[in-house]
């Protein structure tokens, strides 16, 4: 399996028991951003055991003209950490949305894979009483609104609602995506750095045509990997990197971490001195919410946004966020491929290097790294 | 007549040929904000021609169920100078606010006195046939959404939709009316500094009781008054100040103008130098969009928020704007007592000296000028 491909285990069902997997496969998923997995698992495990699990649906099971729902956390991951949702935002924002459209949700759905929003989406469809959609928008993180599948296919963020803990509200419906980024963005600063959002609403015939399939699957076969292996006492690296197509991009002890939240993002880098085969050598870490690109100490790029650059403590395997990052940390960095989606010119435009200011034309990870 | 005091002439009908008076009348009593009336006459002009006269009522004429939605431009008045309305937003903003409330209006009402607010919403009235409420919600202009009498009636502001040239538009729903000003705010920042604005939809039993009267009628005497003034040319400085219970505060030439536009906001101050009787004197002005503290060179204050600050050219009587001030411009200072709704404590919580960060105890422009 790899990062967009098909997955073998189908997941059909969400219990409270599979919520630590769920965190930990999004979390690795959230190449760094997507929010902590903490609050979110436990959002989830608390409405589940109160409603009872959740079934997750295949978009094939999706009749065309259902409306299809992505809830998520925006925001500075940084600031998540200590503004806490109050629990009820998310589905605020849900029934906001379904009253301006006039019409209810058959399902919700993830707009990324990350720790907080693959795991937030499944305590509002609990709380809900509805399904949740095998997929996501990402394959992974990103940082803007804009940057999902659905953008590709012309399918409009707008109406959006965003609420936060206070009881806010806002309704957006902006000229075209990217606007709907830029307004939210200040209005996710103005509620305190951080709010809940239901945006993208969908029929299910666009979610069919637009959404990246089984993310659902893929986040639990990768939480069960790591937990497994983290119970053999063995380092789920190797095993990840063999089963997702992955490659094992160096090793090393964090040395620095220059990290801001400025704009509503959380932006920086982080410098990595080799370690085992590494010794020697230094990584340069990138990141605005997610790692966007790992450059070694002579500025080659090892891998670059879209690809996926995930990073796992040495020791237990545990996927640590851009907003956990601390001196000393040791840890393996990892490239995944991404979706193949995010490969195509118009993908490249929404996501490549140059969107992020990077002065450089995108290069595949597996191009950039022949012999790893 | 005093700025908050019955009119003798009431205005039942505006027509094209109104608009010279009502915008001048507008500036007047915005005190150096409230927008550029050019923009808005211009548009107000053009939507009588098109649509015919606009009937003005007065509230007691309102059904006590009737909807009642003032519209608005918000925003820094330096950049409504330069990003110019398409002239259909306000209207868009209208309708979108009549949409989600799922009910027509029945009249339109200006939130402020001011160049720009008195005459805009004229020009909303005529597109959409409507007639135009005899009232406003400040007596005057006001920096913020929430310094209207209507919060001192605990009328929300919400929902409130703003609306931007390029076809944006956002609803906001908030828990009270300083978070609405907090958060369009930084939305009107992100529309390029300006936006028009629906808010605070009343009803008719509301409109009654929480609305200052007579506001159009008073705008269009204040405007007679400047203009036939000026066509016998006399400055109409001595005729407003006796009809209007003012207090002539100062005459000079502006020596420096500090002005800085932040947060949405144009901010700054102005000195100016006597001339006349004033001569080795000299006065400070500083404002928020509009004027809020006059202090002589010693710091004593001559007059402060929520008392009027109005400044005429000296040598035409033609209102000037915090916008339109220049180093050179030789000015009467005048002050006006403001409406007695923002004399009392709740008021004076909303719109005092303290709320604009001024050490000062509110001082009524009578007391403040004894000898005046």
């Amino acid at each position: 399996m790899s990062a967009g491909a098909t997955v073998p285990d189908r997941l059909s069902q969400i219990a409270v028991e599979d919520m630590t997997n769920i965190a930990l496969g999004g979390a690795f998923l959230g190449t760094g951003g997507g929010g902590d997995p903490y609050i979110g698992k436990l959002l989830a495990e608390q409405a589940l055991r109160q409603h009872g699990p959740v079934d997750v649906l295949s978009v094939d099971e999706l009749d065309d003209d259902d409306l299809i729902v992505p809830v998520a956390m925006m925001g500075a991951p940084t600031v998540m950490l200590e503004k806490l949702p109050r629990g009820d935002e998310a589905n605020a924002a849900l029934d906001a949305l379904e009253k301006v459209l006039g019409k209810k949700a058959r399902a919700v759905f993830c707009i990324e894979a990350g720790g907080l929003n693959s795991t937030i989406p499944v305590a509002v469809a609990a709380t809900a009483g509805l399904p949740i959609v095998d997929g996501d928008g990402m394959g992974r993180a990103f940082p803007e609104l804009q940057m999902v599948s659905m953008s590709l296919h012309d399918i409009s963020a707008c109406p959006m609602v965003m609420a936060d803990e206070k009881g806010n509200s806002i309704v957006l419906n902006t000229v075209d995506n990217l606007s709907t980024e830029k307004f939210a963005r200040v209005i996710t600063v103005e509620m305190g750095g951080a709010g809940l959002i239901a945006l993208y609403p969908m029929t299910g015939a666009e979610a069919k045509k637009a959404t990246l399939r089984d993310s659902m699957s893929l986040i639990n076969a990768i939480g069960i990997i790591i937990q497994s292996e983290q119970v053999a006492n063995r380092n789920p690296a190797q095993r990840l990197c063999e089963d997702l197509d992955g490659v094992r991009l160096f090793e090393g002890r964090v040395m620095d971490v220059d990290r801001r939240t400025e704009g509503g993002f959380a932006r920086g880098s982080c410098a990595i001195q080799g370690l085992g085969a590494d010794t020697g050598r230094s990584l340069t870490l990138e990141f605005q919410n997610e790692f966007l690109l790992a450059k070694t100490s002579s500025g080659n790029p090892l891998a670059m946004t879209p690809d996926l650059i995930c990073l796992l403590d040495l020791e237990t395997g545990q996927p640590i966020t851009t907003e956990q990052m601390r001196y000393g940390f040791r840890v393996i960095v990892f490239g995944l491929p991404c979706n193949s989606q995010w490969r195509s010119d118009k993908g490249l435009e929404l996501v490549g290097p140059r969107y992020f200011g990077y002065d450089l034309d995108y290069q595949p990870i597996n191009e950039l790294n022949l012999s790893g």
